[in-house]
Protein backbone atom coordinates (compact mmCIF):
# COMPACT_ATOMS: atom_id res chain seq x y z
CA UNK A 1 0.00 0.00 0.00
CA UNK A 2 1.05 3.72 -0.58
CA UNK A 3 2.25 5.17 1.93
CA UNK A 4 0.16 7.17 4.36
CA UNK A 5 -0.56 9.86 6.60
CA UNK A 6 -2.78 9.97 9.57
CA UNK A 7 -3.22 13.81 11.52
CA UNK A 8 -5.64 15.67 13.25
CA UNK A 9 -7.25 17.68 10.85
CA UNK A 10 -6.62 21.20 10.47
CA UNK A 11 -8.70 24.10 9.40
CA UNK A 12 -6.75 24.12 5.67
CA UNK A 13 -8.21 20.38 5.14
CA UNK A 14 -11.39 22.06 6.02
CA UNK A 15 -12.99 22.41 2.01
CA UNK A 16 -11.25 18.95 1.26
CA UNK A 17 -13.83 17.78 4.06
CA UNK A 18 -16.86 19.46 2.70
CA UNK A 19 -15.84 17.88 -0.46
CA UNK A 20 -16.25 14.30 1.51
CA UNK A 21 -18.94 14.84 2.97
CA UNK A 22 -20.72 15.88 0.04
CA UNK A 23 -20.07 12.52 -1.22
CA UNK A 24 -21.03 10.21 1.55
CA UNK A 25 -24.85 12.49 1.55
CA UNK A 26 -24.72 11.60 -2.33
CA UNK A 27 -24.15 7.63 -1.89
CA UNK A 28 -27.09 8.11 1.63
CA UNK A 29 -29.46 9.55 -1.35
CA UNK A 30 -29.60 13.13 0.65
CA UNK A 31 -27.19 15.59 -1.52
CA UNK A 32 -29.38 18.16 -0.69
CA UNK A 33 -29.57 17.76 2.95
CA UNK A 34 -25.89 19.13 2.78
CA UNK A 35 -26.78 23.05 3.84
CA UNK A 36 -24.08 24.02 6.21
CA UNK A 37 -21.43 26.44 4.82
CA UNK A 38 -17.99 26.26 4.49
CA UNK A 39 -17.42 29.18 7.11
CA UNK A 40 -19.56 27.77 9.69
CA UNK A 41 -18.23 24.33 9.24
CA UNK A 42 -14.37 26.25 10.00
CA UNK A 43 -15.89 28.11 12.11
CA UNK A 44 -17.40 25.04 14.35
CA UNK A 45 -14.20 22.85 14.49
CA UNK A 46 -11.41 26.42 14.69
CA UNK A 47 -13.76 29.02 15.86
CA UNK A 48 -13.52 30.27 19.75
CA UNK A 49 -15.53 27.07 20.92
CA UNK A 50 -14.42 24.08 18.52
CA UNK A 51 -17.51 21.58 18.78
CA UNK A 52 -16.01 18.98 16.41
CA UNK A 53 -12.52 17.17 15.87
CA UNK A 54 -11.39 15.38 13.43
CA UNK A 55 -8.77 12.21 11.96
CA UNK A 56 -7.77 12.69 8.39
CA UNK A 57 -5.89 10.28 6.21
CA UNK A 58 -3.44 11.61 3.65
CA UNK A 59 -1.56 9.90 0.45
CA UNK A 60 0.67 11.50 -1.58
CA UNK A 61 -0.64 15.07 -0.13
CA UNK A 62 -4.62 14.21 -0.54
CA UNK A 63 -6.80 13.74 2.38
CA UNK A 64 -9.22 10.26 1.16
CA UNK A 65 -10.57 9.70 3.91
CA UNK A 66 -11.55 11.12 7.48
CA UNK A 67 -13.44 10.22 10.91
CA UNK A 68 -15.26 13.59 12.69
CA UNK A 69 -17.08 13.54 16.24
CA UNK A 70 -18.03 15.83 18.65
CA UNK A 71 -18.59 14.84 22.66
CA UNK A 72 -22.18 14.04 23.18
CA UNK A 73 -23.91 13.34 26.67
CA UNK A 74 -26.32 10.86 27.52
CA UNK A 75 -28.22 10.74 30.77
CA UNK A 76 -27.80 7.05 30.74
CA UNK A 77 -24.27 6.79 29.72
CA UNK A 78 -21.97 9.93 30.99
CA UNK A 79 -20.33 11.50 28.14
CA UNK A 80 -19.61 9.74 24.54
CA UNK A 81 -17.46 10.26 21.40
CA UNK A 82 -19.86 10.71 18.83
CA UNK A 83 -18.97 9.62 15.46
CA UNK A 84 -20.55 11.81 13.02
CA UNK A 85 -18.71 10.86 10.04
CA UNK A 86 -16.75 8.10 8.69
CA UNK A 87 -15.76 8.28 5.29
CA UNK A 88 -13.14 6.79 2.92
CA UNK A 89 -13.46 8.37 -0.55
CA UNK A 90 -14.60 5.61 -3.50
CA UNK A 91 -11.45 4.93 -4.85
CA UNK A 92 -9.66 4.22 -1.79
CA UNK A 93 -11.68 1.59 -0.20
CA UNK A 94 -11.18 -1.76 0.68
CA UNK A 95 -7.92 -0.82 1.80
CA UNK A 96 -7.80 -0.40 5.25
CA UNK A 97 -8.67 2.98 6.10
CA UNK A 98 -11.66 2.94 7.97
CA UNK A 99 -9.69 0.33 10.07
CA UNK A 100 -6.97 2.90 10.86
CA UNK A 101 -9.14 5.25 11.43
CA UNK A 102 -11.63 3.11 13.71
CA UNK A 103 -8.27 1.99 15.99
CA UNK A 104 -7.32 6.04 16.02
CA UNK A 105 -11.08 6.94 17.28
CA UNK A 106 -10.63 4.02 19.82
CA UNK A 107 -7.12 5.08 21.31
CA UNK A 108 -8.89 8.41 21.51
CA UNK A 109 -11.62 7.02 23.78
CA UNK A 110 -9.24 5.67 26.24
CA UNK A 111 -7.06 8.61 25.97
CA UNK A 112 -10.35 11.00 26.76
CA UNK A 113 -12.20 8.62 29.28
CA UNK A 114 -15.12 8.96 27.18
CA UNK A 115 -17.69 5.88 28.15
CA UNK A 116 -18.07 4.58 24.56
CA UNK A 117 -18.18 5.54 21.27
CA UNK A 118 -21.41 6.06 19.14
CA UNK A 119 -22.59 6.21 15.73
CA UNK A 120 -25.56 5.62 13.04
CA UNK A 121 -25.52 4.00 10.12
CA UNK A 122 -28.20 3.68 7.24
CA UNK A 123 -29.90 -0.01 7.51
CA UNK A 124 -29.62 -0.89 4.06
CA UNK A 125 -25.76 0.06 3.95
CA UNK A 126 -24.51 -3.71 3.87
CA UNK A 127 -20.59 -3.36 4.04
CA UNK A 128 -20.48 -0.61 6.80
CA UNK A 129 -22.51 -2.72 9.01
CA UNK A 130 -20.39 -5.85 8.29
CA UNK A 131 -17.48 -3.94 9.09
CA UNK A 132 -18.87 -2.41 12.33
CA UNK A 133 -20.03 -6.46 13.39
CA UNK A 134 -16.25 -7.18 13.35
CA UNK A 135 -15.73 -5.03 16.43
CA UNK A 136 -18.50 -6.50 17.42
CA UNK A 137 -20.80 -3.32 17.93
CA UNK A 138 -24.41 -2.85 19.18
CA UNK A 139 -26.62 -2.33 16.35
CA UNK A 140 -29.87 -0.92 17.90
CA UNK A 141 -32.99 -0.79 15.20
CA UNK A 142 -36.15 0.89 16.61
CA UNK A 143 -35.51 4.02 16.99
CA UNK A 144 -36.62 7.06 14.64
CA UNK A 145 -34.85 10.64 14.63
CA UNK A 146 -37.32 13.29 15.05
CA UNK A 147 -36.26 16.66 13.56
CA UNK A 148 -37.51 20.55 13.16
CA UNK A 149 -35.56 22.39 11.10
CA UNK A 150 -34.74 26.14 12.16
CA UNK A 151 -37.29 27.45 9.63
CA UNK A 152 -39.82 25.30 11.01
CA UNK A 153 -38.90 26.45 14.81
CA UNK A 154 -38.91 29.74 13.54
CA UNK A 155 -42.92 29.08 12.46
CA UNK A 156 -44.24 27.80 15.69
CA UNK B 1 -54.05 23.67 36.72
CA UNK B 2 -51.76 24.24 40.01
CA UNK B 3 -49.20 27.13 40.14
CA UNK B 4 -45.83 25.83 38.35
CA UNK B 5 -42.15 27.33 37.69
CA UNK B 6 -40.56 27.22 34.74
CA UNK B 7 -36.94 27.42 34.97
CA UNK B 8 -33.57 26.17 34.14
CA UNK B 9 -31.98 23.31 36.09
CA UNK B 10 -29.53 23.92 38.65
CA UNK B 11 -26.91 21.86 40.48
CA UNK B 12 -29.38 20.60 43.12
CA UNK B 13 -31.61 19.18 41.10
CA UNK B 14 -29.89 16.73 39.81
CA UNK B 15 -30.80 13.90 42.54
CA UNK B 16 -34.18 14.54 41.35
CA UNK B 17 -33.58 14.63 37.30
CA UNK B 18 -31.42 11.23 37.44
CA UNK B 19 -34.72 9.69 39.27
CA UNK B 20 -36.87 10.80 36.52
CA UNK B 21 -34.17 9.37 33.94
CA UNK B 22 -34.78 6.45 35.50
CA UNK B 23 -38.22 6.48 35.46
CA UNK B 24 -38.35 6.89 31.86
CA UNK B 25 -35.71 4.31 31.06
CA UNK B 26 -38.30 1.69 32.84
CA UNK B 27 -40.83 3.31 30.56
CA UNK B 28 -37.85 2.90 27.68
CA UNK B 29 -37.59 -1.06 28.70
CA UNK B 30 -33.73 -0.47 29.52
CA UNK B 31 -33.46 0.01 33.27
CA UNK B 32 -30.51 -1.46 34.01
CA UNK B 33 -29.07 1.00 31.10
CA UNK B 34 -28.71 3.91 33.75
CA UNK B 35 -24.97 3.75 34.83
CA UNK B 36 -23.76 7.17 34.87
CA UNK B 37 -23.24 7.95 38.70
CA UNK B 38 -24.65 11.36 40.23
CA UNK B 39 -21.47 12.75 40.61
CA UNK B 40 -20.78 12.14 36.61
CA UNK B 41 -24.19 13.61 36.11
CA UNK B 42 -23.60 16.57 37.94
CA UNK B 43 -20.01 17.57 37.04
CA UNK B 44 -21.06 17.36 33.19
CA UNK B 45 -23.79 19.71 33.88
CA UNK B 46 -22.29 21.79 36.13
CA UNK B 47 -18.51 21.38 36.48
CA UNK B 48 -15.70 23.15 34.57
CA UNK B 49 -17.04 22.61 30.93
CA UNK B 50 -20.77 21.88 31.08
CA UNK B 51 -22.08 19.44 28.48
CA UNK B 52 -25.70 19.69 28.94
CA UNK B 53 -28.40 22.35 30.00
CA UNK B 54 -32.02 21.85 31.13
CA UNK B 55 -35.15 23.57 32.00
CA UNK B 56 -37.81 21.99 34.50
CA UNK B 57 -41.16 22.31 35.49
CA UNK B 58 -41.90 22.51 39.17
CA UNK B 59 -44.89 22.19 41.27
CA UNK B 60 -45.41 23.16 44.93
CA UNK B 61 -41.47 22.40 45.17
CA UNK B 62 -40.83 19.32 43.19
CA UNK B 63 -39.71 19.25 39.83
CA UNK B 64 -42.46 16.98 37.64
CA UNK B 65 -40.83 17.27 34.32
CA UNK B 66 -37.46 18.46 32.31
CA UNK B 67 -35.94 18.56 29.26
CA UNK B 68 -32.32 18.22 28.74
CA UNK B 69 -30.04 19.02 25.48
CA UNK B 70 -26.57 19.26 24.61
CA UNK B 71 -25.46 20.72 21.17
CA UNK B 72 -24.50 18.05 18.53
CA UNK B 73 -22.64 19.13 15.49
CA UNK B 74 -24.23 17.83 11.60
CA UNK B 75 -21.98 18.16 9.07
CA UNK B 76 -24.76 18.37 7.12
CA UNK B 77 -26.58 21.31 9.23
CA UNK B 78 -24.68 22.56 11.77
CA UNK B 79 -24.72 23.02 15.51
CA UNK B 80 -28.09 21.66 16.39
CA UNK B 81 -30.24 21.32 19.73
CA UNK B 82 -29.97 18.29 20.68
CA UNK B 83 -32.97 17.06 22.74
CA UNK B 84 -31.84 14.36 24.89
CA UNK B 85 -34.68 13.74 27.26
CA UNK B 86 -37.94 15.20 27.19
CA UNK B 87 -39.64 13.47 30.54
CA UNK B 88 -43.03 14.45 32.63
CA UNK B 89 -43.52 12.23 35.55
CA UNK B 90 -46.54 9.98 35.27
CA UNK B 91 -49.20 11.63 37.28
CA UNK B 92 -48.33 14.87 35.64
CA UNK B 93 -49.12 13.64 31.95
CA UNK B 94 -51.55 15.07 29.79
CA UNK B 95 -51.36 18.73 31.54
CA UNK B 96 -49.51 20.36 28.90
CA UNK B 97 -46.28 20.41 30.56
CA UNK B 98 -44.47 19.12 27.61
CA UNK B 99 -45.52 21.27 25.37
CA UNK B 100 -44.26 23.97 27.88
CA UNK B 101 -41.18 22.50 27.93
CA UNK B 102 -41.10 22.26 23.82
CA UNK B 103 -42.30 25.90 23.67
CA UNK B 104 -38.92 26.74 25.62
CA UNK B 105 -36.49 24.64 23.64
CA UNK B 106 -37.90 26.64 20.64
CA UNK B 107 -36.92 29.62 22.09
CA UNK B 108 -33.83 28.14 23.21
CA UNK B 109 -33.12 27.68 19.37
CA UNK B 110 -34.09 30.90 18.34
CA UNK B 111 -32.41 32.76 20.77
CA UNK B 112 -29.01 30.90 20.30
CA UNK B 113 -29.34 30.62 16.46
CA UNK B 114 -29.14 26.74 16.06
CA UNK B 115 -29.89 25.14 12.87
CA UNK B 116 -32.99 23.53 14.23
CA UNK B 117 -33.13 20.71 16.76
CA UNK B 118 -33.31 16.97 16.83
CA UNK B 119 -33.96 13.91 19.13
CA UNK B 120 -34.82 10.14 18.88
CA UNK B 121 -38.07 8.59 19.59
CA UNK B 122 -38.96 4.75 20.32
CA UNK B 123 -40.96 3.81 17.15
CA UNK B 124 -43.73 2.15 19.40
CA UNK B 125 -44.24 5.13 21.48
CA UNK B 126 -47.37 6.20 19.88
CA UNK B 127 -48.28 8.99 22.47
CA UNK B 128 -44.69 10.58 21.95
CA UNK B 129 -44.71 10.23 18.23
CA UNK B 130 -48.58 12.00 17.96
CA UNK B 131 -47.19 14.48 20.62
CA UNK B 132 -44.01 15.34 17.90
CA UNK B 133 -46.46 15.28 14.67
CA UNK B 134 -48.58 18.31 16.20
CA UNK B 135 -45.61 20.14 15.41
CA UNK B 136 -44.34 18.67 12.12
CA UNK B 137 -41.83 17.44 12.97
CA UNK B 138 -39.80 14.87 10.66
CA UNK B 139 -39.88 11.45 11.97
CA UNK B 140 -37.06 9.51 9.93
CA UNK B 141 -36.73 5.38 9.94
CA UNK B 142 -34.19 3.43 8.73
CA UNK B 143 -31.23 4.62 10.71
CA UNK B 144 -29.42 2.02 12.98
CA UNK B 145 -28.08 2.96 16.51
CA UNK B 146 -24.35 1.43 16.54
CA UNK B 147 -22.45 1.39 19.75
CA UNK B 148 -18.86 0.41 21.48
CA UNK B 149 -19.19 0.48 25.48
CA UNK B 150 -15.70 1.72 27.30
CA UNK B 151 -15.34 -2.24 28.15
CA UNK B 152 -14.98 -3.21 24.39
CA UNK B 153 -13.18 -0.33 23.24
CA UNK B 154 -10.62 -1.31 26.02
CA UNK B 155 -10.82 -4.65 24.85
CA UNK B 156 -10.13 -3.74 20.55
Amino acid sequence: MTEFNLRVATKSDCPRLMELIRELALFERAPDEVTVSLEEFEEAGFGPHPVWKAFVVEIDGVVVAFALYYVRYSTWKGSRLYLEDLIVTEDYRGKGLGKLLFDRLFQEVRELGFSGMVWQVLDWNEPAINFYKKYGADLDAGWLNASLSKEQVASL
